[in-house]
């Protein structure tokens, strides 16, 4: 079995290998090389690597199903930063920032094309299920965003809503991945479903986890500035329990009207306000709590626990991370 | 077999079976249903349709790609009405005019996905090769419509660089139609090749021929306005021919750089050039050599002529029509 360096060294080669140079015109796959070549955290493919390697040896039949679903994750940052007019990622200028809007749109597009070509590389005995997975995840993380751009014009979003927008958003993506790598080495039916509940508790997790570092997290570890949920009213799992609360919901709609205000302040203040509910405490025990219940999805799987060890060790350091 | 007008019975009743009516959020999908309804010629997916009429007489297993094709091919024109800032698309509003930008970014890439849906459902023993063609074919298109918008910037583009843009843009997915549609039904590889280079043709025909129209057809008819391309100063093989003579191309630039005019007067000017230089002739006879090299492909395709007859009819409607 790989360690999760090893995955993450296989996942970054391929990554690697991936290349668009010979392609034209190049205005249109530039930007599909430059976002992937912004790196990030390349969760999802490694995930699809693991479940392949509970299984067997051999990661190579997961590679495609590894490698579709980062560019198609990536093709969801870059037609979102242009949705959310986003000006930086990963520390560098978004597509429609360096190149402009249509190169966004229409890079995004061949992006999105380029997903299906890497799922189409899958072992033809496996293509329908793989592929299908992969349409409806896709379609539900495209819903998804639909819904976290609703949620921004609305002052009444529940709690409820807000889990399916992110199960929706983040989640789906990492249950597809680890489900097909299942699928992609024969493995059976129930035990693929345990693999796809597991990744979506813990993608659940994991989101609820960065909204909260966004407002807890260490500045330099974390890679992004601390608050910037705050400073655009987005409706995170702290800001939909704040305005909850009468008083608290008086006070954050007073921070939203303002035109002119010091940063810094906003944030202090409405950190302030979570702190005065608990907020930080409450975001971590249902944290917890999806984090257990992926723990359990993983027992339940038909293979030896030291196998999943890899597995256990990647929710953990998911859940207990500070960036 | 089927006559033009079943094929597009079976198309239409097809495509309105499609309904996005039970998925949410309905703002991600009300625009995909939107602009499905909006009608158009059809006649991709009706090449499909044919293309499988050629081989027996029951067209069902080309249904998904004739689905798949029209779907792709509406979610083309959203996105690109989305950064040519169309306004009007089939005598009705755009989908980012009715909604708004985001709106026809994100419904355009949930579209691409429910392309891809469609196509998902042919006979699994044809996926793979119908999906490959299906993605080479669409990452062909995002090409064509990158060339043609950088086209905009330039005032060198050469007619053989016209040609090769027009081929992606247009003419690749009638191409892709007839030669999937045989696929589906087991054509072997040369009559499906044949069936491809015939789409290719007509396909080329086809643009040629609606750049002339939009010029010298009847507006009535036509149902676009006249002299569209010739205010937005659209690269076209009139504009480009006339380009390449010295005189012409001052008395173009000089309307290019014009901020005010009356509309009618320079598409009156510019109308004036082309028939001086005798490009409705030029274009003309290109049009029929490519009709002429598409009736070529169609011979060669090792069926008896008669059940041919329908995609003869279509290529000679293509090329004679006044709308």
């Amino acid at each position: 079995m790989y360690s999760f360096d090893e995955i993450l060294d296989i996942v970054n080669l391929e990554i690697e290998k991936i290349s668009y140079n010979h392609y034209t015109p190049k205005t249109l796959f530039d930007p599909i090389s430059y976002i992937l070549s912004l790196g990030g955290k390349r969760v999802r493919p490694a995930l699809s690597l693991m479940a392949c390697n509970l299984y067997q040896e051999d990661v190579t039949p997961a590679i495609p199903i590894a490698l579709g679903i980062e560019v198609f994750h990536n093709f969801t940052l870059l037609h979102d930063d242009l949705m959310d007019r986003a000006d930086v990622r990963r520390g560098k200028p978004t597509v429609h920032i360096k190149w402009d809007d249509n190169t966004a749109v229409l890079s995004g597009d061949a992006m999105l094309i380029e997903a299906y070509k890497e799922i189409a590389k899958v072992n033809p005995k496996y293509l329908l299920p793989i592929l299908d997975l992969f349409s409806v995840t896709a379609t539900e993380i495209c819903c998804g965003q639909q819904l976290d751009m609703e949620f921004e014009k609305r002052m009444d979003v529940t709690i409820p809503e807000y889990i399916e927008m992110i199960r929706l958003k983040t989640a789906v993506l990492l249950g597809c991945a680890l489900k097909e790598g299942a699928i992609i080495c024969g493995a059976d039916d129930a035990d693929a479903d345990h693999l796809y509940d597991f990744g979506i508790k813990i993608g659940l997790a994991f989101q609820l986890k960065d909204d909260l570092l966004d407002v807890y997290g260490d500045a330099e570890s974390f890679g992004k500035r601390i608050g910037g949920d705050i400073l655009c009213n987005k409706k995170t799992f702290l800001l939909i329990n704040a305005l909850a609360d009468e008083s608290a919901k008086r006070e954050l709609i007073g921070w939203f009207d303002k035109k002119d205000f010091i940063e810094a302040e906003k944030i202090k203040a409405v950190t302030a306000i979570y702190d005065r509910l608990n907020l930080k405490q409450k975001s971590e025990k249902l944290i917890t709590e999806y984090y257990e219940k992926a723990i359990v999805c993983l027992k339940q799987i038909n293979i030896d626990d030291s196998r999943k060890k890899i597995l256990y060790d990647v929710a953990e350091s998911l859940m207990f991370r500070n960036s």
